[in-house]
């Protein structure tokens, strides 16, 4: 896939910071309650070259620091940066004297703090050599796909979502959270301050990442909006996009344009733009990651739903919030009803949700899901599985059933219920690139995000002929 | 209080099965794959008389089995029956000789699976002696308040939300969620098939009990629809009522009918009723729990809202969704604001939401709260904090300040983002009765939910005199 409408040089700077060989941590610190110890820390399980620079210079458990940029002989591909705001200019020159080509500026106190000029003159001497800006104000960036952590947050799990946030406490939260869901990510970038490297970017050198499924967006505001909504609409063809777009309210649009700096603007054309764009907006945090992690499937899905269960009322749940998101829950054929009949237990539903009720085990799993996997007039299965406690030393029969059982053709989202004893069963179906969720109603909400994506999805599949369509 | 409309004996009846003295499990077992083992191990904490009844007799880890409850010589308040079916009518009928006044029957094989006839014998037969029926088909029933966990499934959490549900496999997921949560219940009622406890009878139990501050239900079909209502606007003025009715869209419906014989009705009908007796509808598992739980402040709320955070972006959020909930974000007076500035870091947000960035710790935080809880314009405050990583040793100080500078009075909501390192957080929180949630728009919800009951309550509070006013 080439990278449209991007410079091949724009996308050379933007592949070596995303996937780089040298990183050089300036700003290293062995002193533990700096920043520069964090990023340290974190990054050294990476496998490519890592420089440490401090004007100090040292070294940290063994390895040398070196006392600026300058002096290192090899190549440098992405620079990282943790010194106090005064001398990042003065280290932005030094990069770009040495061809840095990319730098990740985790210092504050530019633009977010008023600092506005300060941050216009690094971006002119950046603009100058030609090094391509992450930040200021950053958390950093890390790439799963590679074991690089340059950010000063803990690793995430390794998975297919790339999320890109616009706020980096959020978007450390935002990790934090997905390690306690066994949720996983690609890349993560905290843009900062976005005074160089922005949502478009981003975005656009994303769609062509190999390694993502999905792009996830914390967004307060942006600025060139029309740019963003064409670029969007191209990129959705080829990696759905998920926007949680924040300061929607009176209150929380004026707060965005405190934080941020940036008009948070009028919701309604936010709105508006991303329906255009195919870009599914997002209520809330977890609906951000819920339905960016749908799309682990890989695939787009009709919605006639049939809902499997081994138990009566959360079968109900899924079904109601089915209906909601305009999914249908499917009528059974009478064949269909009459297999399932066969080789479920006596008092299990057949009808839709079909309550396999608790006694059913692997072999009926596996049965069932062949038959259903079989008819025609199904697109989706909604498995909903309460875990029952006998089962807490590991996975259920049925996470196992659902893995050995799937054909990989139709649609299967999960739901495993009961906190913590559910976890084994939820990590194994991460394991599988299946779809995982706590409730039916957030397994429900996640599926109708990939029938609402389907939808555009079909509808604009032949219309661009500007890339290629996605597999 | 008075137990208004119930009689005196049925009251006494209710008392000995939420609150025994002495418990009998019929059924108990050595055997570890029955379901009377299970019963036998969670029961065994209670501080009450256990007395273990099996027709094989034997002895369970040193404890006698009698080989039926009428060879027992002392009182029996509650009988927990785990037998093959066939068995149960005789056994119901024992316990009626034996005056035993209450029973949960956790026995499945009845209406359940179309064995109507049977259980209409047996409740025949209760009647006959006066014993009040939990079940068939319960999972069982525990009384935090009095270490008894009369159930199959793991202890929950001890807290102040008293939990019905209509589904035993459901109200187990949720069992395990809120342990995972670490939210609290005081009771858990598994109703199974309701042949003759059904929700008009706890919820009027509960809401004179006073280790009792919120109802949540689980709700599938309810037969007597006009005396529940009745009953729960009389209760809601006592203890405010969630609940999660499911079955509202077409197959959801349809499911319901089939597993509960009752029919789902229009849920329309349900939707009005459920306003006019002040009972919050939940959307979702997540809202049951979440809006019971904010009940643990045992208060009721004004909706002009101030939000306190350490991050911009999870400030922005709540805020948002405080005006989707019908809150005010309330604009800071000229004054409190200042009060503000002066005691936070520079790049400080003075406005509403406050946020305190990263650097302010426990004093700024004891002393904002001082600040807002002196605000009378402001009637709640909203504290949402990322916690950072390099706290993951314990609880943040942000949680030390909360509870600390907290004055009891203002209406007082928090949220710990980060996933498992927000645990301790999140605990010490629940430990001092102040609601938590994992995030901003949960926060939110659930105090917008807490809004919609008080004005509820102020509205109807002065209509009934039938009973004493919520203190």
């Amino acid at each position: 896939m080439k990278a449209s409408n991007m410079t091949t040089s724009q996308s050379k700077s933007l592949s070596k910071l995303i996937y780089p060989f040298s990183v050089a941590i300036i700003g290293a610190s062995a002193n533990k309650k700096k920043i520069g110890y964090e990023i340290y820390k974190n990054i050294k399980k990476f496998k490519g070259h890592i420089y440490l620079v401090n004007s100090k210079g040292g070294n940290i458990g063994g390895n040398k620091i070196y006392s600026s940029i300058i002096s290192i002989k090899d190549e440098i591909d992405l620079a990282i940066i943790a010194i106090p705001a005064t001398y990042v200019i003065d280290v932005i020159e030094e990069c770009g004297k040495k061809g840095v080509k990319a730098a990740v500026i985790i210092t504050a106190g530019f633009s977010e703090t008023g600092n506005e000029s300060t941050e216009q003159e690094l971006l002119a001497v950046a603009k100058q050599y030609g090094v391509r800006i992450v930040g200021p104000n950053s958390v950093g960036i890390a790439n799963n796909d590679i074991t690089m952590n340059g950010t000063f947050i803990m690793d995430s799990k390794k998975g297919h979502i790339s999320f890109i946030s616009q706020s980096g406490a959020l978007g450390a939260a935002i990790v934090y959270k997905t390690i306690y869901e066994n949720i996983g990510f690609s890349k993560f970038i905290s843009l900062g301050n976005m005074v160089d490297i922005n949502f478009c970017d981003m975005v656009e050198y994303l769609a062509t990442d190999n390694d993502t499924k999905s792009i996830a967006l914390y967004i307060e505001g942006i600025k060139n909006g029309k740019r963003f909504i064409k670029i969007a609409k191209r990129c959705s063809l080829k990696k759905p996009i998920i926007a949680l777009k924040s300061g929607k309210s009176n209150s929380g649009s004026r707060a965005a344009a405190s934080h941020t700096g940036s008009m948070a603007g009028d919701d309604d054309i936010y709105e508006a733009a991303f329906r255009q764009a195919g870009i599914l907006r997002a209520d809330t945090i977890d609906d951000l990651i819920d339905w960016a992690n749908v799309f682990s499937l890989n695939k787009t899905t009709g919605n006639r739903v049939a809902i499997l269960t081994n138990a009566g009322g959360p079968g109900i749940l899924a079904a109601d919030e089915c209906e909601k998101q305009g999914l249908i829950v499917a009528k059974l054929s009478k064949e269909t009803s009459e297999k399932l009949k066969k080789i479920l237990p006596p008092y299990a539903s057949t009808n839709n949700p079909i309550d396999t009720i608790a006694q059913a085990g692997y072999e009926e799993y596996i049965k069932s899901l062949k038959i259903l996997q079989e008819d025609t007039m199904i697109d989706a299965i909604l498995a909903v599985v309460v875990v029952p406690n006998f089962t807490n030393i590991g996975m259920t029969v049925h996470a196992r059933a659902l893995v050995d059982g799937w054909d990989k053709e139709k649609t299967l989202i999960t739901c495993f219920m009961s906190g913590e004893i559910a976890t084994a069963s939820m990590r194994y179906m991460a394991a599988n690139d299946i779809p995982c969720y706590p409730s039916p109603e957030r397994a429900a909400k996640a599926l109708g995000a990939l029938w609402s994506y389907s939808r555009w999805y079909n509808e604009h599949k032949n219309k661009d002929t500007d890339i290629p369509n996605r597999n």
